[in-house]
């Protein structure tokens, strides 16, 4: 189950702009803050089932996206290559070097989602 | 006018999968197959004016994708940086060295939109 949470928090860094501010709110609760439906059922003053049904909908709905960009697969693809692009740079070239500092950039810009 | 074509074309490679059918026809008809919003009247049976409008809410929709994303310009940093890497790489290691592989395989990903 951690595996699929994790997945979510990453999906949810590449689309969650594309989510409308209560789905925004309600991802917040559940997932980054960790309270339980019940609880989320309380503080919006909704049922417990329907805090559920938004949940479930919020991980379709970011899935939807993933099926149709798929900037989580690419991500993942990207930072492999950039990682042994730098273990290979740190055996072939000095740690100054021009090539090892673009690469380091370039992983600093896949940090950057956010 | 040239250069604001080829953003939308680009917005369109990154973003395009998440308009509506009709939204992705229009584009093509206008954008791709460059007909005019006359002819695109005619195929359609609707009033140029209604073209008009659909391909301007078009182009606003993948500006605000980009507002919220930032696809290309994400794209457009790392294309620069690896091209750099490999004008870089192609001075400091021989042509066959796998970092110079891996780099290849960097910039093929990046093509690899749609």
């Amino acid at each position: 189950m951690l595996e699929e949470t994790t997945r979510l928090h990453l999906l949810y860094d590449f689309y969650g702009r594309l989510l409308k501010d209560r789905q925004r709110k309600y991802f917040e609760m559940y997932y980054r803050d960790d309270l339980s439906l019940g609880e989320i059922a309380e503080i919006e003053d909704i049922s417990r089932q329907a805090v559920f049904e938004q949940v479930k909908r919020i991980a379709r709905t970011l899935e939807e996206y993933e099926r149709k960009l798929g900037l989580l697969a690419r991500y993942e693809k990207r930072h492999t290559l950039l990682e042994e692009l730098q273990r290979e740079l740190s055996m072939e070239a000095p740690q100054d070097s021009r090539a090892m500092k673009l690469t380091h950039e370039l992983l600093a810009l896949e940090m950057e989602i956010d």
